[in-house]
C-alpha cells in the first residue's frame, strides 16, 4: 500500500464484537483535518497483543502519524501501552504525574483505589505524556523512525478531552503541512441525496483545490466542502465562493453549517428576535422538548412541554376538545392544530409546535398507516397543520417527526409562509 | 499478519473525514458473532479507487469471508461495484431486478428518477444479488478463492435489513463453523469498571472456553461474555454458569441483558404490575418521557410528561407551591417532591419520577454546582428525593440523570426500598 499521511488505530475486541462502536476515530480525524491532516486509512484490531504490535510496527513503517485509541484501561485486556513499548523496543516506566493524577480523581469522588488503576500510570520510557482531564488513563506519545506515534484512551469523552494539547504539543511540531486547507460542512434536511447531487452536478468544477463530498445523515443530508489552497487566505477565498454556489442551487434546505445542530438554530432564531416556545408531543414524546433542551441557554426561549400521550391529557392539558378527538381521532389535522393552540395560550408563549401520529410498529391503520404524522405550528394569528407519512422504525419516525417541526419552525422564523412547508421525501395524503 | 476468519472493509471518505461514525461495523461483527463467525480485524479506506482495490486483494487474500460496505450510493464518488469488478477482473452487468426495485421505489414515493440512480443497479458479473428492501442500491457476493466477498451500501438501515439474507444466504453456506459459540451482554448501571473488574477477578476461570470483556457505555458499563463449545447445547450451558456467577457478584446493579434497553426493562416492570407513570422533568427536559416512549407500547403505561423548565411551569403544571420555590429554589429536594406528587396527582398515574438540576454549563453556584440534580420518586404513600452530583456536558448531566431516574424507578419496581437508592460514583451532597 501507498505511503500515508495519518492512519488511526483503534484497539478492542469490543468493536470487533460489535459491541461498541468507534466514534474516536471520527473524532480525530476531523480534528486533524482542521489543521491540514488527512487521515488515509483507519484500521481496527482486537485486545491480543501480537495483533496490536504488528498493526503498529506496519503502521509506523508507511505513515507520518498515527493515533491509536483504546486499551489503556485498567482491566486485564487493556494490552495497549505493553504493545506499544514491546513493539518497538522499549520498557514501561512508572509516571509520577500520571499516578498523582489517578489518586487525586479516587479521593475527589471518593472511590477505592485498586490495584489495577495503578497499572495505568505505567507508559513507554521517552514518552511524552498527556494529562487525562476527565478520567484516568493519561495518553502518551513518541516517535519511532519518521513516525510520530500517539497513544490515547477508549473513552470518547476523553479522547475529546485531550485532543486540542495531543495536537499542539506533539502533531504540530512534527508535521508543518505545506498545504492551508479549510472545511465546512452543510446541513441540509429536506432534501434527497440524488437531487443534491443532481443540483450540485458541476457547481464547483470550475474552483480547483475544492472537493465535495455528499453525506446522508439520517434524517437529514450533508454537504461537506474541502478547500486547499497556498495560503490560508486563498482557501478561505475559495470556501467563501464554494458556499456562495452551494446556497445559490439549495435555497432553504440548508439549516446550519458545521457542529450547528437544527436546534441550536432554531434556539438562535428565537432568542435573537426575543420569542418564546412551548411544545406539544403525542407521537415524538418528548424528543422535541428534548433537542430544544439540550441548548444551553434553552431556558430563555423554552417555557414548558407538554407530553400529552393519552388521550385525556391531550383534553386536560391542552384543552383539545373532547368532540373533536372522538370525531376526527388523535391522529388529526384539527387535534395537531388544537394541542399547538392549547400549547402556546396554556403556556403564554409566542409560538407552539405540536405532534401527533402514528409512531408503529402497530396501531396504524389503511387511511393512517405507521408513519403517519401531523404537525403543528401556532402563533397569535392562529394554528397550521401539515400531514406527513415518514418511513423507518419507531425511532426513526420520531426523529423525522421532530426534525421537520424544528426544520418548519426555522423557515417560519426566517419569515417563511408556514402554509408553504415541503419535504419531498414525505407522502402527503388529503 | 496473520489470516483471520472474518475482515470488515468501510468505504468512504465522510468516514476518514470524521463526518460521519461507522455503525456499520459494529453491527456486522455482533451479527456474525451470533453464528459463530469472528470479526478478527476492520479496516477503512477512503474512495479512491486504488485504495478500495488494494484492500479487497489484500483482505481476500488472508480471509474466508470480507464484508464491504459503503460506496454503493448514486453519486459520482460512489466506486466500489467498480473498484470490486477491476480488483477481481470482472466486468459490471446491468441486474434487471435490482433495476425494477429502484424504479418502483422512485414511483411509490413520486420522486424522480435521475440517471445516476440506475447506476446503482449495475453490479460485478457472476455475483449473487441481494435485494435492498429500505432503499435503492442492492447488496450482492462472490467468491474469489476461498474467500467470500459481500458488498453492501453505506446507509446503516439498510445494511441491518439485509444482513438477515446475506448471512443466510451466502456466509452460513460458504463457512460450517466447527464451534458452537454462544454470547450475553450484561448491561449495569452504578458501579464503575475498575469495581466490576475487581469484583469479577477470577470468577469465570474455572470455566473453559469462556471469556469475559468489559465494556464501558457511558453512563453505563457492560460486560459480555462468550463462550464456547463442541455442542450449542455445552455453549448454552457454560453460558448459564457463567450468569449465575456473575448475578452473584454484581447483584441488582445488573438491570437486562443484550439489546435490552434500561427504558424496555423500566416497561416491562410496569406493564407486567399494571402500573401507570408520569413524568415531571425539569433539568432533563423531556428525555425521559423520550425514552419512555421510544418502547413499542409505552402507550400502556406511560400517560403524560411534563417539562415544567420554567418557574411558572413548575407552579401551574404540577403544583408546586411557589413560597417552596422561593424558599429552597427551583434546584432542591422539597421541589422535586413536590413535582413528583404533582405530575402523579395530576396525571391520574399510580407512580411519578421527577426532575430538577443544573444541566450547565452556566447556573451553577458553590452549594448547587454545575451538574447538581434532584430525582424523586412519588407513589400513593408520598414521594422521596435524592441528591446527586453528576459530571459531564450538559447533555451527559441529562443522560446521566434520565439513567439514574429510571434506573431507580427499576429497582422500586423490582421491591426496593426507595429511600435506599445510592450511585456511588456520583457525589452526595448534605
Amino acid at each position: 500500500m501507498s505511503s500515508h499521511e495519518v492512519e488511526i488505530l483503534t484497539v478492542g475486541d469490543e468493536l470487533l464484537r460489535g459491541e461498541i462502536v468507534d466514534v474516536n476515530s471520527s473524532t480525530i480525524a476531523r480534528r486533524l483535518l482542521d489543521v491540514g491532516l488527512q487521515v488515509e486509512m483507519s484500521v481496527t484490531v482486537g485486545d491480543e497483543k501480537d495483533e496490536i504490535i504488528n498493526a503498529l510496527r506496519e503502521m509506523a513503517r508507511r505513515s507520518r502519524v498515527v493515533m491509536v485509541t483504546g486499551g489503556l484501561g485498567p482491566t486485564q485486556d487493556d494490552r495497549t501501552a505493553e504493545a506499544a513499548a514491546e513493539a518497538f523496543g522499549r520498557r514501561l516506566i512508572l509516571h509520577e504525574g500520571a499516578l498523582e493524577r489517578i489518586k487525586t480523581i479516587f479521593r475527589k469522588y471518593g472511590l477505592e483505589l485498586t490495584p489495577n488503576n495503578m497499572k495505568q500510570a505505567y507508559v513507554p520510557e521517552d514518552a511524552q505524556v498527556i494529562i487525562n482531564p476527565v478520567g484516568t488513563a493519561p495518553g502518551f506519545g513518541f516517535k519511532e523512525g519518521g513516525c510520530l506515534l500517539v497513544f490515547l484512551p477508549g473513552v470518547p469523552r476523553e479522547v475529546e478531552s485531550m485532543l486540542g494539547e495531543v495536537i499542539e504539543r506533539l502533531v504540530k511540531p512534527h508535521c508543518s503541512p505545506g498545504t492551508a486547507v479549510r472545511s465546512r460542512m452543510f446541513r441540509i434536511f429536506g432534501m434527497t441525496e440524488s437531487k443534491i447531487d443532481q443540483l450540485m452536478k458541476g457547481a464547483l468544477d470550475s474552483l480547483e483545490g475544492v472537493s465535495l463530498a455528499s453525506l446522508p445523515h439520517y434524517p437529514e443530508n450533508r454537504l461537506r466542502v474541502v478547500a486547499r489552497a497556498s495560503t490560508p487566505q486563498k482557501a478561505e477565498e475559495l470556501l467563501l465562493e464554494a458556499q456562495r454556489r452551494i446556497e445559490e442551487r439549495l435555497g432553504d434546505c440548508v439549516y446550519g453549517f458545521d457542529d450547528e445542530e437544527l436546534e441550536v438554530v432554531v434556539w438562535r432564531l428565537l432568542y435573537e428576535s426575543g420569542r418564546t416556545l412551548a411544545v406539544a408531543e403525542s407521537c415524538t414524546g418528548g424528543l422535541i422538548a428534548h433537542r430544544i433542551t439540550n441548548v444551553p441557554g434553552s431556558s430563555e426561549v423554552f417555557l414548558r412541554g407538554f407530553v400529552a400521550y393519552s388521550p385525556q391529557a391531550k383534553v386536560e392539558l391542552l384543552g383539545v376538545p373532547p368532540s373533536v378527538l372522538e370525531r376526527e381521532g388523535a391522529v388529526s389535522a384539527t387535534v395537531a392544530e388544537a394541542m399547538a393552540r392549547g400549547a402556546r395560550e396554556r403556556a403564554g408563549a409566542d409560538l407552539a409546535v405540536a405532534s401527533t401520529g402514528i409512531a408503529g410498529p402497530s396501531g396504524g391503520t389503511e387511511d393512517k398507516p405507521v408513519g403517519t404524522v401531523y404537525l403543528a405550528l401556532a402563533d397569535s394569528n392562529g394554528a397550521w397543520s401539515k400531514r406527513f407519512l415518514f418511513r423507518g422504525e419507531r425511532g426513526q419516525i420520531k426523529i423525522t417527526a421532530s426534525t421537520a417541526a424544528l426544520d418548519w419552525l426555522r423557515l417560519y422564523l426566517q419569515g417563511r409562509n408556514p402554509q408553504q412547508y415541503e419535504i419531498p421525501w414525505s407522502w402527503r395524503g388529503p
